[in-house]
């Protein structure tokens, strides 16, 4: 009977409004060792007197859920609404034993009608719509298509910049250069299309030094070796024409160093404008270079211990409004609809804050991405993102289904662990990716393995959140970590995977049609078979089930499925090959 | 081994910033499970490369230290700073049967090299001063003394309002009126100063209809009863020249049925340029009443059930700029020190972070304190108030001391696991009561046994937080629960308890003095007795100790003090009585 393993914490992940008057409440106990969890919730101010003239509140009871399992913890879940948006609750815990306690917000103590009577509850004071985390709908239903803009397609050659080499005949450095530009993205629109994606998520495409584009030069123009603005402009257009919503990367942790504030920081010192702009410990700025992105003693915060990227000091309200007019301009000119924020987890807090609020006085849907490699409450908490770059996802299932580091149970964990730190609507929202421009390709992870890469690509797909490829993971690209992941799209046909790339369009149509089930619905799994090599999953809302099974093993697994079969590989009459999968769907 | 029992919250109370460059770090475990832990910590960027071409991070490791224990819980915690404000941590947990396990952000797993390598920390990813919570120091030196203005003394009769009665007559109601007033406070500075204390909290001074003040008719006058703006004017000047604070209680959860605006609503239905300030279901609004706090039917919403007391939209901009023109008003030109919030909780957290960044732009250690009942965390993780009324700390003291419901080791229970929900910055700044003017007083809650409420009283003043004294404590009033807490205030001294008004004169002297070690320490406590009726409290810092021993039992308790004696009660020469208690100072 572990009592110290519940946990509940009020007005937080774990109690939230998820729409106006639905209010979720999750506990967390140890695993398999509790019977049923009963919630005595209502408003706080019903009362009676009873009996012995003692002010007795008036509560209802309703059993709770059992949502989700890891090996440690069992997650149960209830939505409750109450009329005068008011709410005070408490838990009554039977474990197995037979032992009954109540979980209030000041006891966790033995049942007994004095306590009941006792309990203070924990509260949601007050449904406040104006605090309510709310998300974008269209991202939910959203397959990204990640470009990195020098090695999508080069559509314009009169803009290359000097040296540039021919398209893919050289690996990727981090100083080469291979033309590609907004010109070339607009040229394979009808690609993108045919491949069924519905938004680009562009890496930084403003005036940079680098092939990268990371060392923002200039935040209001677009890279001269990338197009113009009416190029932009063109391609923003024609997008939206064809349902493919934009987001770019706004670079806002640090400048390049080439920057003209940077620029007037190193000839003017402690007296430049900008002086206040940057954390800067020592003037003049110096370093001791080691390397393009390692410098030693540094006089000046940088990004990592590059001594190209100096910090921005977001804490100078001169700074945010330039960072500010930056973020609206983008929007108020170019329509764009999406922020991905990089480094977002080094910028604070107060600034994000304001990002948020002042971006959606000109989008209410506005999608706002953050790039945060670890657990994220504290920002998705109280509207600053509405996802993050998921990361933990991302390893949960190359450890489980690429590297077989951890078992199909420990990714779960990992995975349920995962969606149970965060409101339903961000996770319904955030950036689930199985490769980018900053890790090795997934077929390189893989060592070459394609059924591996499909099955981790439909397991992708068939979980909570937007999916979103990263450039030429459709046909089959591969590539160890940055530089070499940001090798040349292939766009010669003979050299493309055109298995891959129909499997992928047809992986992206389903998920498409089936976005509402695979965003909203519980996620329930088991294990197929004994040897913990082979899982199903299953997602149902009351008129639609998606079933998916997949063979992880070394052996042929028999299986048994419900539905009508949508996609699948490595499948015999009723049974899945090693490396297969099926996905069926009910509805 | 209760490894669900393992709790670690990245970015919250769990792990924050306590000044510039010194972050703090909670873990907590199973009680009397862990042998010890040790936080592996350091900049993430910080890596080299192994002789298997591997990054390996370049950590440093420190052990932990048992902050605090109670029946379920030991919560272990340590302060760290790293020198280019990048935090990446996680923990190797020795448990007691020899076994050992990493707990990150990813995973809790057995400890081994491999693992050691490929743990992905949980982050504090930079420290940023401007997220940084930040509460006012003085509050930290500040014994409050709250004043019911009704009640407290009747200083200028010109004012009285219709019907006043004379002065203690009556047992108070919820409609007679006695004639306090602002004079009345003024002509008492002397007693206060006295007294000792350096803070007055004020119930409501503004305009309104009842004797409680909170239904506000006019939030820019004081009510013509109390004075007017001159006399309130000469208050605060004359307190703060004898170095007393002054905190006055913002109402704006409702607005009092008789405000101008509501009455335009009555008046004007839903043409009233007022509609949307209220929340209103149905014009014309309407109710049946039941009693004056009472009714059903209400077409509109309220503060709990009553009428008189219609609930403002927050949400609305327009009603946002009346209450923070408000709340800047009586700063600007009155130069009060703190605003207590009622009904706190029930108004959004997108409110209170506007109110607090405004009125911080007139007053950089104003202190703001919430009325929140129950637990907090939501309010005060991200500078929404400093502090709240710490009902958790006062249930527990009554709970434990007064009434008998618990035992000591269940009340210092209830108050460790309260201080841990919290940042050290925000528990100095508590509201610590033992009763007010909604609850019943303590000495009657003790039924009268003046031991115990100095036991209660002592016991407050020795723990972290700044304890609030209602009015007439120091003298020995009584009253069950509203109205009858709210009686006039004895001023003939034939009927004050003289001996309890010269023992909190020491307390409070002892309390000021004293102020730094009994806010800043670890609190350490132990048993004296077997029979869990008698508690040690010590509390120190290196250059002074104070400790202090309470007998809550039926039989004299043994015990060895080591410093010199400021303070006691019912002792012998090398042992204390029922009822008893004695602190020491070593310095």
């Amino acid at each position: 009977m572990n009592l110290a393993a519940l946990y509940h914490r009020p007005d937080s992940e774990m109690a939230y409004l998820v729409k106006k008057d639905d209010f979720q409440i999750r506990l967390r106990t140890g695993t398999n060792e509790v019977e049923n969890v009963i919630l005595y919730y209502g408003d706080p101010y019903d009362v009676t007197i009873n009996d012995k003239k003692k002010q007795i509140w008036e509560y209802q009871v309703q059993e709770m859920n059992l949502q989700a399992s890891t090996s440690l913890y069992d997650y149960w879940q209830l939505n409750v609404s109450v009329p005068l948006k008011r709410l005070q609750y408490f838990f009554k815990i039977k474990f197995r034993n037979g032992k009954e306690f109540l979980y209030d917000d000041r006891h966790i103590w033995s049942y007994s009608k004095t306590h009941l009577e006792n309990s203070s509850g924990f509260r949601m004071p007050y449904f406040h719509e104006i605090d309510r985390i709310k998300t974008p709908d269209w991202v939910k239903k959203t397959v990204w298509y990640q470009i990195f803009p020098e090695r999508f397609a080069n559509g314009d050659h009169s803009i290359d910049p000097k040296g540039t080499l021919p398209w893919g005949s050289e690996k990727p450095s981090r100083t080469n250069f291979f033309g590609g530009d907004l010109q070339g993205v607009i040229d394979h629109l009808d690609y993108l299309e045919d491949l069924g994606i519905n938004g680009i998520y562009f890496c930084p495409i403003f005036a940079a030094h680098s092939n990268h584009k990371y060392d923002t030069i200039d935040y209001f123009n677009i890279d001269p070796a990338f197009g113009s603005k009416k190029k932009f402009k063109e391609l923003v257009d024609k997008a939206h024409e064809r349902g493919i919503k934009i987001m770019l990367d706004a670079v806002f942790n640090h400048m390049g160093d080439f920057s003209m504030q940077w620029q007037d920081v190193i000839k003017n010192g402690e007296k430049s404008r900008f002086a206040e702009w940057f954390h800067i410990n020592k003037f003049p700025v110096s370093y001791d270079e080691i390397s393009l992105e390692q410098a030693e003693n540094l006089t000046y915060e940088v990004f990592a211990k590059t001594p190209h990227m100096p910090k921005l000091n977001t804490a100078n309200p001169e700074v945010q409004d330039y960072l500010l007019e930056i973020a609206r301009y983008w929007i108020e000119k170019f329509d764009i609809d999406a922020w991905r924020l990089d480094v977002a987890n080094e910028i604070d807090h107060h600034f994000w804050k304001k990002f948020y609020r002042e971006i959606h006085k000109l989008k209410s849907d506005f999608y706002v991405v953050g790039e945060v490699w670890h657990s994220a409450q504290s920002w998705l908490d109280q509207a600053e993102f509405d996802g993050v770059m998921n990361y933990p996802f991302t390893d949960a299932i190359i450890d489980g289904i690429i590297l077989n580091k951890i078992n199909i149970t420990n990714m779960m964990d990992a995975l349920i662990n995962n969606l149970m730190k965060y409101r339903d609507q961000n996770n319904q929202v955030m950036l689930n990716s199985l490769d980018t421009h900053d890790t090795a390709r997934i077929l390189t992870l893989a060592k070459g393995d394609k059924n591996r890469v499909r099955q981790a690509l439909v397991f992708m797909f068939m979980l909570t959140g937007s999916p979103c490829i990263y450039y030429g993971t459709e046909i089959g690209m591969t590539g160890v970590p940055d530089p070499d992941c940001r090798r040349c799209m292939i766009w010669d046909k003979s050299q493309q995977d055109l298995r891959m790339f129909n499997f992928m369009k047809d992986l992206i149509a389903i998920r498409k049609k089936y976005s509402k089930v695979l965003n909203y619905s519980n996620i329930t799994w088991s294990l197929v078979d004994k040897g913990n090599y082979s899982v199903e999953l299953i997602r149902e809302l009351p008129r639609c089930k998606v079933q998916s099974i997949f063979n992880f093993g070394k052996n042929n697994i028999d299986v048994k499925v419900d539905g009508k079969k949508i996609l699948a590989s490595n499948i015999g009459k009723n049974e899945i090959a090693p490396g297969g999968f099926i996905i069926t769907v009910t509805d």
